[in-house]
């Protein structure tokens, strides 16, 4: 996964157990897509600073999704989820039914 | 839902943001259901300490699910594919397969 990307998910998964002030640098970066220079004028804080938060917001974000991996178990079931969509777009058949029935099964046994 | 399936959820979700202490005496409660005088003899602590260990723990995985809403957000996930695949038990349709389409994309927003 492309690196801002992930970020974005672990953060939607795990922002709210950064502190407040943690997760407003880490929103001008990843929402607002700031530069180090302008977070840091607009907090008036050194770039250094800005840059110490943020790789200590995805250290932090890492470390809750390596012990609890709930953005990996999300993005398979979205991936299920993604096919049996596009099963639905053709015509309706026993088989059609059939893949989309093992397909569930498998997102019933990751929840 | 019950408390202690929901107890088990929280666990299932949060449960190794909890200490290796903590979890034990979790686990010893919720999976293998035994009393708090029986934890209490098997870890020689009292069954006071065992009784402030389980409570910490559910105060902790609530506090971490009020913030987090995640197994909330995988139990309306997992309605919505438990529908899916009641779906499937019955004929192949156009309205069966527009009524999975409909599920399915209601779960993508959701994810």
């Amino acid at each position: 996964m492309e690196d801002k990307i992930k970020s974005g998910y672990l953060y939607d998964f795990y922002g709210e157990l950064l502190t407040e002030h943690q997760r407003s640098v880490y929103e001008m970066s990843i929402n607002d897509d700031l530069s180090l220079a302008e977070i840091a004028d607009s907090l008036s804080i050194s770039r250094q600073a800005v840059h110490d938060i943020l790789k200590r917001c995805d250290k932090l974000l890492q470390d809750y999704e390596s012990r609890l991996h709930l953005v990996e178990k999300f993005m398979n079931i979205r991936g299920d989820v993604i096919r049996i969509n596009e099963l639905t777009e053709g015509n309706p058949s026993e088989a059609t039914l059939s893949e989309i029935s093992r397909l569930s099964q498998l997102i019933l046994e990751e929840l």
